[in-house]
């Protein structure tokens, strides 16, 4: 393929553009950003080739793939569909997908895009975050594909086998319940223990020398930047609401063995948990 | 040093075993373990040269480590006090330590003691679990160094450094606090975690298929055993509800922000925990 245009050149598009022009799957990457730093960053470490207007890029792209925050994807995406015809193809990489693709259902261009998530991130962001085998190994999730176009769908799909994802096919709305669950709820569960321990340890000194790679992994999620984050709680509201409420009265099961001093209990909570042995590797 | 004894060849002793023996801190590394597969396979590993029963261990080693769940050193520890001499060292690693200071305080041998607790560990037990260069660049807690006697903390002092462990000193009742805050609620929101998504996402396939890296890291600690977790909160009770109560109320704030889509204070709960950034690496 000849062009393809990264709106974005942080962490999930500045990686996706090192690994498809690194397997030859495109020719020349151009980069939209507004954030100009990025932008230079992007180039000086080969990420894109050029920088162009977001007019210029999708003139001559063959892909466009937007990895900016979901909210950015809402106002963007009917712009950028407005600009596209039957031979470019538009897709995001964004976490949530039921609001987005209710957002486009009507537009006459609806076929040239592709909603898909690739299931992959760190808690860093930025060009200088991006890492040349990120997605390998790592579920990729198309929705609704009987809404595209068949050659854009193709395309896409040969993306994700380009990045040595794992392909999976879901109803957008199913693909939020999931992502609630597997992904969203474990943010809020690491936002919400930092902001417990820093609450109550306020020696911050001690945080630091006494942290253990437990801890450093339990919390690693909340470095995570709102920018990103709001706008995919928001999106995912109801889904993220009704996990929350689970995961508080699991906590409240433990609350409730410790201070009835039900140690059966307690060891029963800790088994079931011990499943997700069996289930992750 | 001549001989060294591991009470309980897991994860922690053997880790420790692997490390004294290689930097020649021990000539001979005595194993005793009532699970004899452990004992065996920590023999086959090369991380115990013999196995010998307690008492046949006590009787020749210069340096006794208790390395068992904290109850078991409850159990234990005043046993192995009776037997020391003056020219004998007892430690344990346990992550608990205001209890079990309390338990022995009035032992004739209190002095042979030295309360300490490295603070490394994995989701994984039992000697093939052990690692090399586990507890590298790690902080290592001494607790009440003035109840033990100078030459007995001194060689726990040595153990800790040729670990290469930060050494930090620290009443017994501010440890149990500081660890409620920093390791054993993390297990505890691991744990719920876990139950969480096997609660609500009752397709076991679908959560090995999606959990991307984040998921993973969260949900890490929540394959620990319980073998070793519930008497560490039985122990250290009335901090980690504390520090439970605590963790609550902050998921609370998202909950509340959430359901009241008040997204100003959704990404303050989230600045709020980005500050978790600037004090771990």
């Amino acid at each position: 393929m000849n062009i393809t245009s990264i709106i974005g050149t942080g962490l999930i598009g500045g990686s996706m553009a090192l690994k498809l022009k690194e397997k030859g799957f495109t020719e020349r990457v151009i980069g939209v950003d507004n954030n100009l730093e990025n932008l230079a960053q992007a180039k000086d470490l080969g990420i894109i080739d050029d920088a162009l207007s977001l007019e210029e890029a999708i003139a001559i792209s063959d892909l466009i793939i937007l990895a900016i925050p979901v909210d950015a994807v809402k106002k963007l995406l009917p712009k950028v569909l407005d600009l596209v015809t039957d031979f470019q193809t538009v897709m995001d990489v964004g976490s949530t997908k039921a609001n987005l693709v209710h957002t486009i259902e009507q537009h006459k261009n609806r076929k040239r895009y592709v909603a898909s998530h690739p299931m992959w991130g760190t808690e860093n962001s930025g060009p200088s975050a991006a890492q040349h085998n990120a997605f390998t190994g790592k579920a990729a999730i198309i929705c609704n594909p009987e809404d595209s176009a068949k050659d854009a769908l193709e395309l896409v799909k040969k993306v994700y086998e380009t990045l040595e994802m794992n392909l999976l096919f879901m109803d957008a709305d199913a693909h939020d319940v999931h992502t609630a669950y597997i992904s969203h709820i474990s943010h809020i569960t690491s936002y919400a223990l930092a902001n417990t321990v820093l609450e109550k340890e306020r020696e911050e000194d001690k945080i630091f020398q006494l942290a253990s790679s437990g801890f450093s992994s339990t919390v690693r999620l909340a470095k995570s930047h709102p920018e990103m984050w709001v706008p995919i709680f928001r999106q995912n509201k109801e889904n993220v609401l009704d996990v929350l409420n689970e995961h508080i009265s699991q906590l409240r099961k433990f609350k409730s063995a410790l201070e009835k001093e039900n140690y059966e209990f307690l060891e029963e909570l800790i088994v079931n948990a011990n499943r997700i042995r069996g289930i992750l590797k």
